[in-house]
Protein backbone atom coordinates (compact mmCIF):
# COMPACT_ATOMS: atom_id res chain seq x y z
CA UNK A 1 0.00 0.00 0.00
CA UNK A 2 0.98 3.41 -0.86
CA UNK A 3 -0.12 6.54 0.84
CA UNK A 4 -0.60 10.05 -1.22
CA UNK A 5 2.08 11.96 -1.22
CA UNK A 6 2.98 14.69 1.63
CA UNK A 7 2.30 17.78 -0.45
CA UNK A 8 -1.50 16.80 -0.61
CA UNK A 9 -4.04 18.70 1.57
CA UNK A 10 -6.70 17.24 3.08
CA UNK A 11 -9.78 19.18 2.14
CA UNK A 12 -12.64 17.53 4.11
CA UNK A 13 -13.17 17.71 7.47
CA UNK A 14 -12.90 14.36 9.74
CA UNK A 15 -15.14 14.73 13.03
CA UNK A 16 -15.29 11.81 15.34
CA UNK A 17 -17.47 9.99 17.81
CA UNK A 18 -16.89 7.85 20.51
CA UNK A 19 -19.91 6.19 21.42
CA UNK A 20 -20.67 5.01 24.86
CA UNK A 21 -24.30 4.27 23.42
CA UNK A 22 -25.79 1.60 21.63
CA UNK A 23 -22.72 -0.76 21.86
CA UNK A 24 -22.07 -4.27 22.63
CA UNK A 25 -20.61 -5.87 26.07
CA UNK A 26 -18.60 -9.13 26.02
CA UNK A 27 -21.65 -11.10 26.22
CA UNK A 28 -22.96 -9.20 22.84
CA UNK A 29 -25.71 -7.18 24.08
CA UNK A 30 -26.50 -3.86 23.89
CA UNK A 31 -25.41 -1.28 26.76
CA UNK A 32 -24.45 1.91 27.83
CA UNK A 33 -20.85 2.38 28.63
CA UNK A 34 -18.98 3.60 31.22
CA UNK A 35 -17.05 6.76 30.68
CA UNK A 36 -13.04 6.30 30.90
CA UNK A 37 -11.48 9.68 31.44
CA UNK A 38 -8.25 8.45 30.21
CA UNK A 39 -10.04 7.71 26.86
CA UNK A 40 -11.43 11.69 26.81
CA UNK A 41 -8.22 13.13 27.35
CA UNK A 42 -6.37 10.36 24.86
CA UNK A 43 -8.77 11.09 21.64
CA UNK A 44 -8.99 15.01 22.44
CA UNK A 45 -5.14 14.58 22.31
CA UNK A 46 -4.59 13.44 19.05
CA UNK A 47 -7.53 15.44 17.84
CA UNK A 48 -5.66 18.24 18.41
CA UNK A 49 -2.58 16.49 17.05
CA UNK A 50 -4.57 15.63 13.58
CA UNK A 51 -6.43 18.74 13.21
CA UNK A 52 -9.97 17.10 13.97
CA UNK A 53 -12.06 20.35 14.64
CA UNK A 54 -14.23 17.75 16.97
CA UNK A 55 -14.55 14.77 19.30
CA UNK A 56 -18.09 14.10 20.54
CA UNK A 57 -18.44 11.90 23.56
CA UNK A 58 -21.78 10.27 23.03
CA UNK A 59 -23.90 8.65 26.35
CA UNK A 60 -27.48 8.91 27.21
CA UNK A 61 -26.93 8.95 30.59
CA UNK A 62 -27.29 11.86 32.02
CA UNK A 63 -24.71 11.22 35.03
CA UNK A 64 -22.51 10.13 32.95
CA UNK A 65 -22.64 13.42 30.18
CA UNK A 66 -22.41 15.23 33.91
CA UNK A 67 -19.08 13.72 34.35
CA UNK A 68 -17.49 14.21 30.98
CA UNK A 69 -18.83 18.15 31.25
CA UNK A 70 -17.02 18.37 34.95
CA UNK A 71 -13.78 16.85 33.17
CA UNK A 72 -14.05 18.93 30.32
CA UNK A 73 -15.12 22.21 32.41
CA UNK A 74 -12.07 21.36 34.89
CA UNK A 75 -9.57 21.68 31.94
CA UNK A 76 -11.19 24.52 29.59
CA UNK A 77 -12.20 27.15 32.32
CA UNK A 78 -10.51 25.55 35.50
CA UNK A 79 -7.34 25.29 37.43
CA UNK A 80 -6.45 22.08 34.84
CA UNK A 81 -5.73 24.34 31.75
CA UNK A 82 -4.42 26.87 33.67
CA UNK A 83 -1.09 24.06 34.73
CA UNK A 84 -1.43 22.74 31.26
CA UNK A 85 -2.70 25.01 28.86
CA UNK A 86 -2.04 22.19 26.15
CA UNK A 87 -4.21 19.84 27.65
CA UNK A 88 -7.04 22.83 27.37
CA UNK A 89 -6.13 23.19 24.04
CA UNK A 90 -6.90 19.62 23.18
CA UNK A 91 -10.15 19.17 26.11
CA UNK A 92 -12.14 21.68 23.78
CA UNK A 93 -12.47 19.54 20.91
CA UNK A 94 -14.39 17.21 23.39
CA UNK A 95 -18.50 18.01 23.17
CA UNK A 96 -20.98 15.95 24.93
CA UNK A 97 -23.88 14.87 23.07
CA UNK A 98 -26.66 12.17 23.87
CA UNK A 99 -27.10 10.55 20.54
CA UNK A 100 -24.94 9.68 17.19
CA UNK A 101 -27.98 11.88 15.58
CA UNK A 102 -27.22 14.59 17.96
CA UNK A 103 -23.66 14.69 17.06
CA UNK A 104 -24.73 14.06 13.36
CA UNK A 105 -27.07 17.25 13.71
CA UNK A 106 -24.23 19.43 15.06
CA UNK A 107 -22.16 19.28 12.34
CA UNK A 108 -25.06 19.12 9.57
CA UNK A 109 -25.81 22.65 11.55
CA UNK A 110 -22.08 23.64 11.35
CA UNK A 111 -21.39 22.48 7.86
CA UNK A 112 -25.08 23.04 6.00
CA UNK A 113 -23.89 19.26 4.71
CA UNK A 114 -24.74 15.99 6.18
CA UNK A 115 -21.73 14.28 7.34
CA UNK A 116 -20.58 10.83 5.81
CA UNK A 117 -20.89 8.90 8.31
CA UNK A 118 -18.13 5.88 8.74
CA UNK A 119 -17.97 3.36 11.41
CA UNK A 120 -15.22 0.91 12.66
CA UNK A 121 -15.10 -2.31 13.85
CA UNK A 122 -12.14 -5.01 14.96
CA UNK A 123 -13.55 -7.85 12.62
CA UNK A 124 -12.81 -8.15 9.43
CA UNK A 125 -16.31 -7.98 7.19
CA UNK A 126 -17.10 -7.98 3.70
CA UNK A 127 -17.23 -4.16 1.53
CA UNK A 128 -14.97 -2.47 4.14
CA UNK A 129 -13.09 0.57 3.18
CA UNK A 130 -9.39 0.40 3.39
CA UNK A 131 -7.71 3.17 4.59
CA UNK A 132 -6.01 4.48 1.32
CA UNK A 133 -9.44 4.55 -0.26
CA UNK A 134 -10.90 6.58 3.06
CA UNK A 135 -7.85 8.83 2.85
CA UNK A 136 -8.21 9.79 -0.97
CA UNK A 137 -11.78 10.51 0.01
CA UNK A 138 -10.65 13.27 2.58
CA UNK A 139 -8.52 14.34 0.17
CA UNK A 140 -11.28 15.01 -2.87
CA UNK A 141 -14.58 15.66 -1.46
CA UNK A 142 -14.77 19.26 0.97
CA UNK A 143 -17.74 17.96 2.90
CA UNK A 144 -17.70 16.44 6.50
CA UNK A 145 -16.90 12.88 7.58
CA UNK A 146 -17.83 11.29 10.76
CA UNK A 147 -15.60 9.05 12.16
CA UNK A 148 -17.40 6.54 14.96
CA UNK A 149 -15.79 4.36 17.62
CA UNK A 150 -17.23 1.82 20.03
CA UNK A 151 -16.63 1.41 23.35
CA UNK A 152 -16.79 -2.07 25.06
CA UNK A 153 -16.86 -4.50 22.54
CA UNK A 154 -17.74 -2.66 19.72
CA UNK A 155 -20.91 -0.51 18.01
CA UNK A 156 -24.00 -2.08 18.26
CA UNK A 157 -25.36 -3.69 14.86
CA UNK A 158 -27.95 -0.55 14.68
CA UNK A 159 -24.66 1.80 13.71
CA UNK A 160 -23.51 -0.53 10.94
CA UNK A 161 -26.85 0.13 9.26
CA UNK A 162 -26.96 3.87 9.22
CA UNK A 163 -23.22 4.14 8.66
CA UNK A 164 -22.39 5.12 4.94
CA UNK A 165 -19.11 2.83 5.31
CA UNK A 166 -17.41 0.75 7.63
CA UNK A 167 -13.50 1.19 7.88
CA UNK A 168 -10.93 -1.77 7.40
CA UNK A 169 -9.75 -3.09 10.62
CA UNK A 170 -5.86 -1.79 11.69
CA UNK A 171 -4.16 -5.01 10.36
CA UNK A 172 -1.65 -6.06 13.33
CA UNK A 173 0.95 -8.55 12.29
CA UNK A 174 -0.59 -11.29 14.18
CA UNK A 175 -4.26 -11.88 13.80
CA UNK A 176 -4.65 -10.49 17.45
CA UNK A 177 -7.52 -7.45 16.95
CA UNK A 178 -7.90 -6.30 20.75
CA UNK A 179 -6.27 -2.92 20.62
CA UNK A 180 -7.73 -0.17 22.89
CA UNK A 181 -9.90 2.49 20.98
CA UNK A 182 -7.37 4.91 22.28
CA UNK A 183 -4.74 3.50 20.02
CA UNK A 184 -6.87 2.29 17.30
CA UNK A 185 -8.03 6.12 16.76
CA UNK A 186 -4.76 7.44 17.70
CA UNK A 187 -3.48 4.95 14.76
CA UNK A 188 -6.33 5.46 12.32
CA UNK A 189 -6.39 9.59 12.75
CA UNK A 190 -2.64 8.55 11.39
CA UNK A 191 -3.57 6.77 8.73
CA UNK A 192 -6.13 8.93 7.29
CA UNK A 193 -4.47 12.45 8.15
CA UNK A 194 -1.05 12.42 9.10
CA UNK A 195 1.51 13.52 7.29
CA UNK A 196 4.57 11.09 5.62
CA UNK B 1 6.61 9.44 2.29
CA UNK B 2 6.18 6.47 0.80
CA UNK B 3 6.43 2.82 2.44
CA UNK B 4 7.89 -0.56 1.40
CA UNK B 5 5.30 -2.58 0.04
CA UNK B 6 3.02 -4.93 2.13
CA UNK B 7 5.31 -7.87 1.39
CA UNK B 8 8.21 -7.03 2.55
CA UNK B 9 9.34 -9.12 6.13
CA UNK B 10 10.37 -7.18 8.97
CA UNK B 11 13.14 -9.63 10.12
CA UNK B 12 14.88 -7.71 13.04
CA UNK B 13 12.97 -8.06 16.47
CA UNK B 14 11.63 -4.48 17.67
CA UNK B 15 11.70 -4.57 21.32
CA UNK B 16 9.93 -1.69 23.95
CA UNK B 17 10.84 0.15 26.86
CA UNK B 18 8.55 2.62 29.03
CA UNK B 19 10.92 4.45 31.25
CA UNK B 20 9.70 5.88 34.45
CA UNK B 21 13.44 6.71 35.11
CA UNK B 22 15.17 8.84 34.27
CA UNK B 23 12.93 11.06 32.86
CA UNK B 24 11.75 15.06 33.24
CA UNK B 25 9.11 16.68 35.12
CA UNK B 26 7.31 19.70 33.77
CA UNK B 27 9.91 21.84 35.56
CA UNK B 28 12.98 20.26 33.71
CA UNK B 29 13.98 18.43 36.40
CA UNK B 30 15.10 14.75 36.84
CA UNK B 31 12.38 12.04 38.13
CA UNK B 32 10.83 9.14 39.05
CA UNK B 33 7.60 9.03 38.17
CA UNK B 34 4.59 6.81 38.84
CA UNK B 35 3.00 4.27 36.73
CA UNK B 36 -0.11 4.59 34.97
CA UNK B 37 -2.00 1.30 34.82
CA UNK B 38 -3.58 1.80 31.43
CA UNK B 39 -0.02 2.26 29.98
CA UNK B 40 0.97 -1.08 30.58
CA UNK B 41 -2.50 -2.61 29.17
CA UNK B 42 -2.02 -0.41 26.20
CA UNK B 43 1.45 -0.97 25.29
CA UNK B 44 0.97 -4.32 25.81
CA UNK B 45 -1.87 -4.63 23.83
CA UNK B 46 -0.26 -2.56 20.99
CA UNK B 47 2.95 -5.00 20.89
CA UNK B 48 1.02 -7.89 20.90
CA UNK B 49 -0.74 -6.60 17.81
CA UNK B 50 2.46 -5.71 16.52
CA UNK B 51 4.33 -9.03 17.30
CA UNK B 52 7.07 -6.70 19.17
CA UNK B 53 8.10 -9.85 22.03
CA UNK B 54 8.63 -7.88 24.76
CA UNK B 55 8.10 -4.61 26.44
CA UNK B 56 10.14 -3.37 29.38
CA UNK B 57 8.64 -1.51 32.17
CA UNK B 58 11.53 0.01 33.81
CA UNK B 59 11.54 1.99 37.46
CA UNK B 60 13.62 1.49 39.82
CA UNK B 61 11.21 2.10 42.72
CA UNK B 62 10.53 -1.27 44.35
CA UNK B 63 7.39 -0.19 45.50
CA UNK B 64 6.10 0.73 41.90
CA UNK B 65 7.61 -2.69 40.48
CA UNK B 66 5.88 -4.38 42.92
CA UNK B 67 2.65 -2.64 42.06
CA UNK B 68 3.36 -3.39 38.02
CA UNK B 69 4.14 -7.05 39.10
CA UNK B 70 0.67 -7.26 40.79
CA UNK B 71 -1.12 -6.28 37.86
CA UNK B 72 0.78 -8.28 35.57
CA UNK B 73 0.24 -11.35 38.15
CA UNK B 74 -3.78 -10.59 38.11
CA UNK B 75 -3.43 -11.21 34.08
CA UNK B 76 -1.38 -13.69 33.70
CA UNK B 77 -2.22 -16.00 36.52
CA UNK B 78 -5.14 -14.48 38.17
CA UNK B 79 -8.58 -13.85 37.66
CA UNK B 80 -8.51 -11.24 34.70
CA UNK B 81 -6.63 -13.80 32.21
CA UNK B 82 -9.60 -16.71 33.05
CA UNK B 83 -11.95 -13.78 32.12
CA UNK B 84 -10.26 -11.99 29.08
CA UNK B 85 -7.79 -14.71 27.79
CA UNK B 86 -6.64 -12.27 24.97
CA UNK B 87 -5.62 -9.63 27.94
CA UNK B 88 -3.20 -12.18 29.33
CA UNK B 89 -1.54 -12.92 25.56
CA UNK B 90 -0.62 -8.90 25.84
CA UNK B 91 0.05 -8.27 29.92
CA UNK B 92 2.60 -11.69 29.69
CA UNK B 93 4.43 -9.62 27.10
CA UNK B 94 5.42 -6.59 30.16
CA UNK B 95 8.75 -7.52 31.93
CA UNK B 96 9.12 -5.31 34.81
CA UNK B 97 12.82 -4.17 35.46
CA UNK B 98 15.19 -1.74 37.49
CA UNK B 99 16.95 0.14 34.75
CA UNK B 100 17.65 0.83 31.02
CA UNK B 101 20.59 -1.25 31.11
CA UNK B 102 18.46 -4.01 32.96
CA UNK B 103 16.60 -4.10 29.90
CA UNK B 104 19.46 -3.92 27.59
CA UNK B 105 20.88 -6.82 28.97
CA UNK B 106 18.08 -9.14 29.29
CA UNK B 107 17.79 -8.49 25.35
CA UNK B 108 21.50 -9.15 25.14
CA UNK B 109 20.93 -12.60 26.78
CA UNK B 110 18.20 -13.83 24.73
CA UNK B 111 19.67 -12.65 21.08
CA UNK B 112 23.32 -12.87 22.33
CA UNK B 113 23.45 -9.49 20.44
CA UNK B 114 23.61 -5.97 22.05
CA UNK B 115 20.29 -4.46 20.69
CA UNK B 116 20.10 -0.92 18.70
CA UNK B 117 19.05 1.74 21.02
CA UNK B 118 16.24 4.35 19.72
CA UNK B 119 15.27 6.98 21.88
CA UNK B 120 12.23 8.74 20.97
CA UNK B 121 11.41 12.62 21.43
CA UNK B 122 8.34 14.93 21.12
CA UNK B 123 10.43 17.81 19.71
CA UNK B 124 12.47 18.16 16.77
CA UNK B 125 15.80 17.90 16.54
CA UNK B 126 18.99 17.73 14.34
CA UNK B 127 19.91 13.99 13.21
CA UNK B 128 16.72 12.36 13.68
CA UNK B 129 16.03 8.72 12.29
CA UNK B 130 13.01 9.36 10.24
CA UNK B 131 10.41 6.18 10.48
CA UNK B 132 10.95 5.58 6.79
CA UNK B 133 14.77 4.27 7.22
CA UNK B 134 13.51 3.28 10.79
CA UNK B 135 11.51 1.05 9.08
CA UNK B 136 14.14 0.45 6.27
CA UNK B 137 16.55 -0.67 9.04
CA UNK B 138 14.07 -3.43 11.04
CA UNK B 139 13.37 -4.79 7.67
CA UNK B 140 17.13 -5.25 6.70
CA UNK B 141 18.58 -5.91 9.67
CA UNK B 142 18.84 -9.64 11.83
CA UNK B 143 19.42 -7.78 15.32
CA UNK B 144 17.65 -6.53 17.88
CA UNK B 145 16.27 -3.09 18.49
CA UNK B 146 14.95 -1.67 21.65
CA UNK B 147 12.59 1.97 21.04
CA UNK B 148 12.43 3.72 24.25
CA UNK B 149 9.48 5.77 25.55
CA UNK B 150 9.50 7.87 28.63
CA UNK B 151 6.79 9.41 30.69
CA UNK B 152 6.83 12.72 32.32
CA UNK B 153 7.69 15.59 30.32
CA UNK B 154 9.75 12.80 28.49
CA UNK B 155 13.65 10.92 28.39
CA UNK B 156 15.78 12.38 30.24
CA UNK B 157 19.26 13.59 28.59
CA UNK B 158 21.80 11.10 29.55
CA UNK B 159 18.77 8.50 27.43
CA UNK B 160 19.69 10.68 24.48
CA UNK B 161 23.37 10.28 24.91
CA UNK B 162 23.72 6.57 24.68
CA UNK B 163 21.52 5.74 22.15
CA UNK B 164 22.27 5.23 18.68
CA UNK B 165 19.34 7.58 17.27
CA UNK B 166 17.11 9.29 17.90
CA UNK B 167 13.17 8.81 15.69
CA UNK B 168 11.93 12.05 14.60
CA UNK B 169 8.75 13.18 16.37
CA UNK B 170 5.01 11.96 15.24
CA UNK B 171 4.65 14.75 12.67
CA UNK B 172 0.95 16.18 13.46
CA UNK B 173 -0.81 18.79 10.87
CA UNK B 174 -0.67 21.34 13.31
CA UNK B 175 2.36 21.92 15.17
CA UNK B 176 0.84 19.98 18.26
CA UNK B 177 3.41 18.14 20.43
CA UNK B 178 1.76 16.83 23.25
CA UNK B 179 0.30 13.24 22.06
CA UNK B 180 -0.01 11.15 25.48
CA UNK B 181 2.62 8.10 25.52
CA UNK B 182 -0.01 5.75 24.61
CA UNK B 183 -0.84 6.82 21.87
CA UNK B 184 2.42 7.47 20.19
CA UNK B 185 3.96 4.11 20.70
CA UNK B 186 1.10 2.54 19.29
CA UNK B 187 1.56 5.24 15.89
CA UNK B 188 5.23 4.89 15.87
CA UNK B 189 4.91 0.58 15.93
CA UNK B 190 1.91 1.06 13.15
CA UNK B 191 4.77 3.15 10.97
CA UNK B 192 7.22 0.74 11.83
CA UNK B 193 6.32 -2.76 11.94
CA UNK B 194 2.60 -2.30 10.75
CA UNK B 195 0.90 -3.69 7.61
CA UNK B 196 0.54 -1.57 4.38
Amino acid sequence: MQFACCLDLVMAQLFLALLHYPVLNRTGDKIASAITNLDLHDLARSCRTYGVPACYVVTPLKDQQALANRLIAHWVYGTGGEILPERREAIRLLRVVESLSAALEDISGQSRQTPVLWATSAKNGRDVLSHREARDLLSRDSGPFLLVFGTGWGLAPEVFDISDAVLEPIPGVSGYNHLPVRSAASILMDRLLGRR
